[in-house]
């Protein structure tokens, strides 16, 4: 038996992990199956320990076969920060913040495509496409780039203006689109043929998740093994939840892990919440509600969260019941007050990032989370990414000391 | 003796290590001296070994005595990447990129204030200021933030946009200065007593230098104490030059690496290049010009490379010579080209960052860099902080694939 092998998430059917493109029959997801039983004869807590700083130190549970088709940009292995004076404010035990942010590209999804486009590099593809929020595409374009192939990102036109910039500056073909993720997807579906494109979107191949499950890894390793309580994370399409509920199976398996796993947390903005909704019926409606969402309703922000259709609600919802944890919904406002919170603490947080923190006293009142729990907020990428590119504000420009005095004077009373 | 002490790099003068505003009476800088002799008792490769992946993993030849005074945002241990399709272009034997944009607030920067600020934490100060070209202010006004203290930035008034946001999401008060970097340090040198500001500046206290030592420290283990050839660096104030300059003096005391040390070699902008200058004439001019240059000649564009009067030319040049190096100019096109070769490679590179590609080229020409060598690139910031937050060229929006397939007949021949 090849140790690597494909399996679906709905029907349990096996294929072989070279048919990387597209989702199984049944309309469910496709993992990557490990032999673990094999592995961990060999793969020890010890044999990472000292490794590179990289999610590729988890080689040994990443389905690259050559290890010289790897592209890497220097992703993963970010820094898990104790936010003190915050779990002080609420209280909460421990708080604690994953800087995804520090992610070449600027944010987490380089985790999926450093796997995604190494998958597709040891397979010979050169044609990548991706319809996303902004984050993927600049990571894709990236990632295609230092491996030599072409990338094609297909952006809702609303998308901010320096992640279409990014794209632009990693020479993606770049094209926005008059409509949602979904239609950017569609677009790429109905062309792929026709243009050669792989369709590197949410869930169509294995490899992003791969590589999202190493954020999982991480932290478990970073706290030394001793898992968290609860994991609140901004969820658009859902690879990252889906990722790390993967990571930590694998890691219970391997018999690095033992406990209940945390509670995985979906944020989403209010305006955009098929996950909150789904939350409220059960998963099969969910599941056979997929693409049935009024998208006319939509009137969350352009970021990673605006989602209407994920393309495979169904699982996200059932690994959120399963480990006891829920999806919220946050405001707008509330978002923009936490990126001032963040920054207050020292940190850049995207809408993404800063709405994990404003979820968190809903989620204290809504007894989903308690005061003694240890609690792990993820910040998927740079605030710079979504800042306006102007001033609102006046700032003084002073000529000397005693300018600034004079022009100080009115503030120091 | 207290095994930590201030040093002059210039007269030699011994002080302690607690008066840490200034510089030696003699106007020379003052460097941290270990004692390194005991040090490399208990201190050994093998000691750094699985740590933590962040710049205190050298802690023992870092000036802080009390550990839990550290401010640490997950900063240094940035990744060192190899960039093959560029070292065949040249071809060079070997080409490296130090992705210094994966720290903390985007920059190389958080590496000395997570040490400054450590210091000055551990010794009580609250009030710190900084004149900067932009990304030594957004990383003060971070450590600052997270440490609970406040920052005072001073800024060029056409620094970028992204940069002053930044400053501002961090909660530093924030101001704009008509005049360059020095114009702005003038301001807090005259404040500083009044306002009760500590002056952070380049060279005005010795833990920026230790912080910025840490670059030379992980190139050394990161190419498995293989030193490279050459370090090309983009220069402004020096502080990073002149650290990882201290960092080979000291490993190679420690016996860490032998040999000859990297050729260094500073990269400036056209239009503002006293280290340029400054190699055509002798050191001791030098130093008695300092403060001299005619800073109504700066043309170049606002980066952390225009400082017309560096704190401490005389060392920076002293250093490029002993090392066999030199400093090299760069026109402000070939910098927006080689942003664009970056890019085209996966990599955001900041203008700093990109004028290091930008040299490879005259350097060869005038042989201070030899095909055979194995060259090491800083990348010191991300592109995003320096984009015009306005896309220049029309991007199509398209509808569906047919949409996309008319508008793109045009390209496709």
């Amino acid at each position: 038996m090849d140790s690597l092998r494909l399996t679906c998430t709905r029907c349990s059917k096996k294929m072989s992990i070279d048919s990387l493109q597209g989702r199984c029959d049944c309309g469910g997801t496709l993992f990557v199956e490990y032999d673990l039983e094999r592995i961990r004869r060999s793969f020890s807590k010890d044999t990472i320990y000292g490794r590179s700083a990289s999610l590729w130190r988890y080689h040994e549970i990443l389905p690259l076969r050559e290890q010289g088709a790897r592209v890497s940009l220097g992703e993963g292995w970010t820094p898990l920060i104790r936010m003190r004076a915050l779990e002080n404010k609420l209280p909460l035990r421990e708080l604690w913040l994953k800087r995804e942010e520090q992610n070449p590209t600027g944010s987490f999804k380089a985790r999926g495509f450093s796997v995604a486009v190494s998958l597709l590099n040891e397979r010979g593809y050169k044609k990548l496409a991706v319809p996303s929020n902004g984050n993927a595409a600049s990571s894709l374009a990236a990632y295609a780039a230092y491996a030599g192939m072409e990338a094609f990102v297909f952006l809702p036109k609303d998308t901010p203006t320096m992640i279409v910039q990014e794209c632009m500056l990693y020479g993606a073909q770049t094209y926005l689109v008059d409509g949602f993720i979904h239609d950017a997807s569609a677009i790429i579906t109905d062309g792929m043929e026709e243009q050669g494109w792989f369709h590197v979107g949410t869930l169509r191949e294995p490899g992003r998740v791969e590589g999202k499950k190493t954020m999982g890894l991480e932290v478990a390793e970073q706290l030394n093994w001793d898992m968290p309580d609860v994991i609140v994370y901004p969820t658009g399409g859902g690879s990252g939840i889906i990722g790390m509920w993967k990571a930590f199976k694998e890691l219970k398996e391997l018999g690095f892990i033992h406990g209940e796993l945390p509670r995985l947390i979906s944020v989403q903005e209010a305006g955009c919440q098929p996950l909150v909704d789904g939350m409220n019926k059960d998963i099969e409606s969910a599941e056979e509600e997929e693409g049935m969402h009024k998208v006319t309703a939509v009137t969350a922000s352009p970021t990673g969260m605006r989602v209407p259709n994920p393309p495979d609600e169904g699982l996200i919802l059932s690994i959120l019941l399963e480990t006891g944890g829920t999806a919220v919904a946050v405001s707008r406002e509330d978002i923009s007050t936490a990126q001032h919170v963040l920054g207050s603490q020292g940190i850049s947080s995207s809408p993404e990032g800063a709405a994990t923190w404003a979820a968190l006293s809903q989620l204290l009142e809504r007894g989903f989370l308690e005061r003694t729990d240890r609690v792990v907020l993820f910040n998927t990428s740079h605030a710079m990414k979504y800042l306006p590119g102007r001033i609102d504000r006046k700032i003084p420009v002073v000529k000397d000391y005693r300018d600034w005095l004079l022009q100080n004077a009115s503030h120091r009373g």
